[in-house]
Order: structure tokens, then sequence, then C-alpha cells
């Protein structure tokens, strides 16, 4: 017998895995408990321990489900309405009730948990990895200097959004978005991001 | 009676606080125990339940104290030199076995706690008001455009920084340091932090 796409195995991942999601939103990382999920998901606990072991396998495997979903970077015709873009779904992940908390888990789980700390890692490479593509098609099209580090400018227009929410506690919104990617912007066209 | 500066209260206070940094070094956020700390400190544990209540009354504590720590901007006479002596002194710390764990521990506990969470945001209002001199004496000096917000600035210059060690799990030193001090200056520059 091989395991179908599909089949029962896949079945029974998508369902615990919103059920993390779900309880991480009603809970946070604090209150994350396998019995929890389980319940939630339906599925007997022993499932759940025996293929995912802890809270911390939970997460990791939450992380990686949502880095293996197709995630396309904007295409807007400029470089400065792609980075806006980008910065703009970071504010509004953040500004939304039901997916702030799942960030906030995350970072919360990474920072006491090595598995979930290398699943973020691997995560956040990946989505810098994807939005870079809006760099290299300026870079293609004369907008930036050439030798421009597509990681590093995607960085720079996301970074102030999380620090304000992780370090500074103070609010983003759209405004802070497009501050912070037409700041980074301004640093990649003066050529320091070489 | 009186309770004088530098009396018995103070030097518990002093005792305390520091047994909280080295335990948080040591064991992190996670095994924080009040027990812990009062064994550490030569004090009675009911002595630190009565005064503190918790551990997060404990990391809200040691954030105040350093909070009222006199810190300087540096004055380096270029505002260049100044923001990248600002940006790293951020990477040192994230450098140092000694330092890194405390940032590490506060940003945890902030996420877990409303008390260390006010505490934190104070922290780093605190900071940013200071470091903001080096803004407003740039502008003084004709070196950055009239009406540039000072806190702005020293915001983009530390993001780039606290966002590898917090979000992407990537290492920082005095080049990123250097980069993203640099980054934030040709926004301000170019007249983007108004």
């Amino acid at each position: 017998m091989t395991s179908r796409p599909g089949g029962r195995s896949a079945r029974v991942r998508e369902a615990v895995l919103a059920a993390v999601y779900a309880e991480l939103i009603d809970r946070g990382y604090p209150g994350l408990t396998v019995e929890h999920v389980a319940e939630r998901a339906g599925v007997h606990k022993t499932t759940v321990y025996r293929r995912w072991g802890t809270v911390d396998g939970l997460v990791a495997d939450a992380l990686d489900h949502t880095r293996e979903t197709d995630w396309r970077a904007p295409d807007t015709g400029t470089v400065e309405g792609d980075l806006i873009a980008i910065a703009a779904e970071v504010a509004d992940t953040f500004t939304d009730p039901g997916r702030r908390p799942v960030v906030v888990a995350v970072v919360t789980a990474a920072l006491q948990s090595a598995r979930a700390l290398d699943a973020k890692r691997d995560f956040y490479a990946a989505r810098h990895a994807d939005a870079a593509a809006v760099v290299t098609r300026a870079v293609d099209r004369g907008e930036l200097p050439a030798g421009t580090d597509p990681v590093e400018l995607v960085r720079l227009a996301c970074a102030p959004l999380y620090y304000r929410v992780f370090i500074t506690g103070e609010p983003v919104d759209r405004s802070t978005a497009e501050r912070s990617a037409r700041a980074a912007l301004a640093a990649a066209r003066a050529g320091l991001l070489g």
C-alpha cells in the first residue's frame, strides 16, 4: 500500500494544523496543548503525540505547511509599488485579529523551542527568497543599481514593522508600511545595498 | 523613620535585580523562578514575593532599573558616526554571550506578560528619546533636512538588527550595524522621514 496525496494521512494533517492555528488564535502559544488540538481536530490525542510529539512539533509543522503554500510576490509594475505591497501585507497581518496572534505565537514558540526556531528560520528564508523577485526584476528594468542585494532590500522594507510590534510595542498601519518600504528603497537607490 | 537612598531596601533591590540578570543569562526566561532569584540574591523568598509578586514583576523591575540607569547617546561629531555607534552598540549586545540572553529574555517575557510588556515599551521609548538627540543635533548642524523625525531615524537604524535576531534568525555583526545605520541615513537625507 502507498500513501496517496489527499488521503487519510493528509486529511489528518490538515485538520490538526487548522486546529493548531485556531488554538493559537484563541489561547496563544502558552495555552497550546496537544489535548486541545486533538479535541478540536476530532482525532485521538495519541495520533497527535505519535506524529508530532509535542506542541513545538505542531508549531513547526504548521509553519512548514504554510511555507509550502504557494505565495507569489506582488507585480505592480514598479519596485516602489511592489515593496509597498509587501510591507502592506505585513502591516495588514498585524492589524488582523485573526492573523496577528499566529505570528506572535510563532515568534514566542521560536524563542523557547529549537524545533520551532528552525521552522521559523526556514519560513522567513523561503518568503524572503520569493519576495526578492521584485528586486531582481527592478534591477533588470534598470530601476535599481546592478548588484543590489535583493533579500537585504526586502529585509529593510519589513524590519521596521516587526520592530514596532515585537520590540518597541508601537502600532503599525498602512502608512508605517509605506514609509518603511520607501525608506528601504532610498537606501537601495543610493547604492548602499550592494 | 524614612527610607534612605542606598539603605537596606535599595541594597536588597540591587542584589535581587543582579540575581535576576544572572538567572536570565544562566537559565533564560522559562527557567526564571522566585526561589532561584531569592537564593542567588541571599534573601528570603517571601521578601521577593512580597515586593515583586511574580517573575514578571522581577523582569519588569529589572527593566525599569536599567532604564533609570544613565545612558548617553554617542557624540562623534557626525550623524553618520553617531548612528553607526548606536547600531554597533545593538550589534555588540547581540554578540555578547552575557548580554544577548537578557534581551532575548525580556522580549520573551513581554510576549507573555502584560507587566513585562509595559516595562519593555517604557524602556525602548526612553532609550529612543535619548538616542534621538543625535538626530536633533544633526538637524541643527544642517546635516539633515529640517523636520526629520528623530525617533523614526533611530528606529530604522536599529530595526534590521532586531529583525535578524528575533524574526529571521540571521546573525548580526558590526558590518550589518553599519549597513543599517547608513541605509536609515539615506532615507533621512532623501527627506523621507519628515
